[in-house]
C-alpha cells in the first residue's frame, strides 16, 4: 500500500507546475478542491447560456493538439478533436492501427517524436495503467499530457464532466447521496468520479456491484460498498450506470446471463423509485440499453446523459486552455 | 405500393422545413423543380469561371460538419471532407473501421452523442436502406443529415451533381433524351439521377440493362426500359455508365463473363456513334476501365467524368450552405 | 545503364518548371547545388532562432494539401499533415486501407479524382518504384507531386533534412566524411542523402554494410563501399545508422542473428570512440534500438535525430511554399 500511495502523490505531484496551476492531467486523485472547482467554472464559460451550443475561442490558436489514442475511441476522441478545434488548435489524430503495426518503436520513441515536431498537448488513451504518467515524466517542459482513459485505473476528464454535471443539476455536492451501480472494480469512469466527490465533500458515495465486481482499491473506503440495488438506490440524489461488459457476465455468481443482470443490477424507471424523486440518472456511454440500464430510463426526464455528452467537450476545453496557459510561464 | 408511396412521400416531406426551405438532404425524390433549379444555381456560385477552381467562403465558420461513412468511401467522403473546409466548417471524420467494432451501441446513440456535441451537420452513408430518414426523424431540431449514399435506394447529392453537368454542357433538360446503362436495378445513382430527371422535365429517360438488372421500382415506370444498349444509345444526348459490380456479372443470363459484358453493355468509341455527334458521356467513379466504359471514351472529348467530380464538391458547398442558412430560422 | 540514366535525367527534368524552380519533388538526384542550398535557407526560415518550435505562416491559405500514403506511415505522415496546417493550408488526409480496399480503380484515376476536386498538392508514399514519378507525368499543370518515400529508390524531404541538420551542426560538407551505415542497398534513406550529398560536394561519403547489403547503384559509385564498422566510422564527421528490417538478418553471411548484428554493424557509444571527438549520430527513425543504435547513443549528447524531426518538419514546409509559389506562374 505504501509504495502505491507514494506513487499515488507521485503522480498528483506530477500533474502540477511549480506554482500550483495544471501541468497535466492524468488522475484527479490529489486534485485539491479549489483547482477541481476552478475547472469546472472554467467549463461553464464554454457552454452557451442554452448549456447547449459552445463557446468558442482562439485560445489555442498556434498551438498544436495531437490524440494518441492506443484504444479504439469514438466519443472522447471526437470530443477532444472538436474541443481543439473549436479552440483554434492544429488537430492531429493518429491512426491507432498505423501506431500498433509499427512495431519495434517504443512508445516514448513516438512521444519524442511528436514532442521534436512541436506537438504542444498529446491526448493519450493507452490499456495499460501507469502509460501517461510514465509519458508525463519524459516529456520536455513545453509539453502537457492528458489521459482519455488509462486501463481501469484513470479516465480524469470523464469524472470531471461527471461533477459538472451533478453541480449543474444539484448545485453542489456536501448533501447528496451518489450512487455508482456496476462493474466498480474495472471502472475507470466509477475511480475517476469517486476521487473527485470525495475532494468535493459529497455527502455519501454508494458503489454498488456484484460482489465479484466490488472494489478492491483501498483508495475507495471512504465509500459504502452495497451488492443489492434496492439499497443502493434508496434515496439517491444522482444514479450513475456503468457500462458493463458483456463478455463479464457469464462468469458471476447468481448472475449467469444479461436478463438475470438487468433484473440485479439494471437500472430502471422502476426501481428510480426508490431513489428521491428528483434524482438524475448518468451514464458515461456507449451504453447497452436493457443491460445496465432501460431504455425508457435512459430517454427519460431524469435522464443528463447528453447533457453529460456535452459537458465533455466543456471540460476538454477548458482542460486544453488551462495547460496552455501554462506553458509560456515554464 | 401505397405504403412505400407514402413512406416516400414523408420522406420528401421529412427534409423540407415548414417554410420550404431545405433542411435536411435525403432523396430528389419530392424535392420541386424550382428548389432544384435554386440547388443548380447555387453550385455554380461555387465554380471559377473557369470551372475549375473552388470559390470558398466562411460560410460555416463556426459550423461543425461530422463525415459519418459506415460504408467505405474515398471520394464523396473526400468530397464532403473539401467542401465543408472550403467553406470554414470544422469537420470531424469518423472512423468506419472504430465505428463498427464498438458493439451494442445503437445508430441512434451515436447520433444523440454527436447531437449533444453540437454537431450541425452530419453526412451519413449507410449500407440500409432508410437510414438516413430514420435519423433524420430522431434529431434535434438544430440538426441537418445529409445522405452520402443510402444501400441501392438514394444518393442525391450525386444527382445532383449529374443534373448539374448535363445542364452545364447542354443548357436544359427538356429536349434531352438521356441514356443511364448498367445495374439500374441496384443502382442508387441511376435513381436519383432518374428522380431528378424527371422533376426537371427531361425528355425521354432511358434506363438500359440487361433483363436480369431492369428496375423493379414502379417510380422509374416513366421512364423507357431498354435491354439493348445499341437501341438505348441511339440519338441520345446523355450516356451516362454505371459502375458494375463484377461479382453479379457471372450471374447474368447470357452474360458469362466481364469480356461478354463490355460487348453487350460497355460504352465504347464506336457505340457512341449511334448517339448524337455532341453527345456527353458520364460515370459516377470509381470507374472499371475496360468493363462497363472503354478506356480512351472516358478520356476522350466526349467524357464530363472529371467535371462531375470537381461538380461534386460545388454542389456540397451549395448543399452545406443552404441547410446551415436555415438554422438559425428554425 | 543508359536507360536507366535517361530516365533518372527525365525524372530530374519532370521536377522544374521550365524558369528552373522547383514544380515537383521526386528525388534529389539531378537538383543542383543552388536549389538545393535555398531549399535548405528556406527551410530554416521556418525554425524558431531556438531551433525548436516551428514559424508560421498563411502562405497557403487557399491551397489543398492531400496526403496519400499508399504505404502505412506515421512520422511522415503527421510532419507533412502538420507542415500543411501550419502553413494554413487544407489538408485532406486519405486513408490507405479504404483505398487498397476500393478495386478496380487505377491509380491514375484516384489522381485525376483529386485533381478534379482542385487538390493543389498531392503528398504520396508508394511501395513501388516510379509511382511519383508517374503520377506527375499524368497531372495537370496546376497540380505538384511530392514524393513522401518510394520503395527502397527515393526519400527526397527525408534526404533535405539530413542535409540541414549536418549544415546546422557541421557547418557545411566540402571537409566532411560522412559514414551511413546499414542495408544501404534496400535503404531509400540512404540513396537520398547520398545523391544530395554528392551535388554538395562532401568530402567524402562511406556506405558500410554486410556486403550482402552493399549498393548495387552505380550511381553511388562516387561513394566509398565499406564492410567493416570500424574502418567506416574511423574519424568520420557524422555517423547515420539505418533502420534495419530484422526479418532481413537471418538471411545474412555470418550475422545468424540480431545479437550479432549489434556486434557488427550496431552503432555504440564504444564504436563511436573511433569516429572524431565531436561526431554526429543521426537515424532517420523509427528506431530499433539495440539493434542498429546502442540506446544510451540515441538519447545521449551526440545524437541529433529528434532535431532531424523537427527539422523534417521546416523542410516540408520549404518544399510545400516553393511549389505553392510556382503555381500562379505556370
Amino acid at each position: 500500500m505504501q509504495s502505491s500511495d507514494s506513487q499515488s502523490n507521485d503522480e498528483a505531484n506530477l500533474q502540477l507546475n511549480p506554482d500550483g496551476s495544471l501541468r497535466h492531467l492524468l488522475t484527479l486523485k490529489g486534485l485539491d478542491k479549489s483547482l477541481l472547482l476552478e475547472l469546472l467554472d472554467d467549463a461553464e464559460q464554454y457552454l452557451s447560456p442554452e448549456g447547449m451550443l459552445p463557446v468558442r475561442s482562439n485560445a489555442l490558436a498556434g498551438r498544436t493538439v495531437a490524440n494518441l489514442f492506443f484504444e479504439p475511441s469514438t466519443r472522447t476522441r471526437a470530443s477532444f478533436d472538436l474541443a481543439g478545434k473549436r479552440l483554434g488548435a492544429d488537430v492531429l489524430n493518429l491512426d491507432v492501427n498505423t501506431l500498433s503495426r509499427k512495431k519495434g518503436e517504443s512508445i516514448l520513441d513516438t512521444i519524442y517524436t511528436l514532442e521534436a515536431m512541436a506537438v504542444d498537448i498529446m491526448v493519450v488513451r493507452d490499456a495499460s495503467t501507469g502509460v501517461p504518467a510514465y509519458i508525463a515524466r519524459n516529456v520536455k517542459d513545453f509539453v502537457s499530457i492528458l489521459n482519455a482513459g488509462e486501463s481501469d485505473a484513470s479516465h480524469p476528464t470523464q469524472g470531471l464532466l461527471d461533477l459538472l454535471t451533478i453541480r449543474q443539476r444539484k448545485g453542489g455536492f456536501e448533501n447528496l447521496t451518489v450512487a455508482i451501480v456496476g462493474d466498480i472494480q474495472h471502472s475507470r469512469v466509477a475511480r475517476s468520479a469517486a476521487y473527485g466527490l470525495r475532494t468535493l465533500g459529497v455527502g455519501e458515495l454508494r458503489l454498488v456491484s456484484p460482489p465479484a465486481m466490488a472494489p478492491d482499491d483501498p483508495e475507495l473506503s471512504f465509500a459504502t460498498i452495497v451488492d443489492n440495488l434496492d439499497e443502493g438506490i434508496r434515496d439517491a440524489d444522482v444514479v450513475m450506470a456503468l457500462r458493463i461488459q458483456r463478455e463479464r457476465i457469464g462468469n458471476l455468481d447468481g448472475i449467469p446471463n444479461i436478463d438475470e443482470y438487468f433484473a440485479s443490477f439494471g437500472i430502471s424507471n422502476e426501481r428510480m423509485r426508490l431513489a428521491k424523486p428528483d434524482a438524475i440518472v448518468m451514464h458515461p456511454g456507449p451504453m447497452n440499453r436493457g443491460i445496465e440500464i432501460e431504455s425508457a430510463l435512459a430517454d427519460g426526464a431524469q435522464s443528463v446523459i447528453t447533457q453529460q455528452v456535452t459537458n465533455g467537450v466543456a471540460v476538454r476545453m477548458a482542460i486544453l486552455v488551462r495547460v496552455a496557459a501554462s506553458m509560456d510561464a515554464r
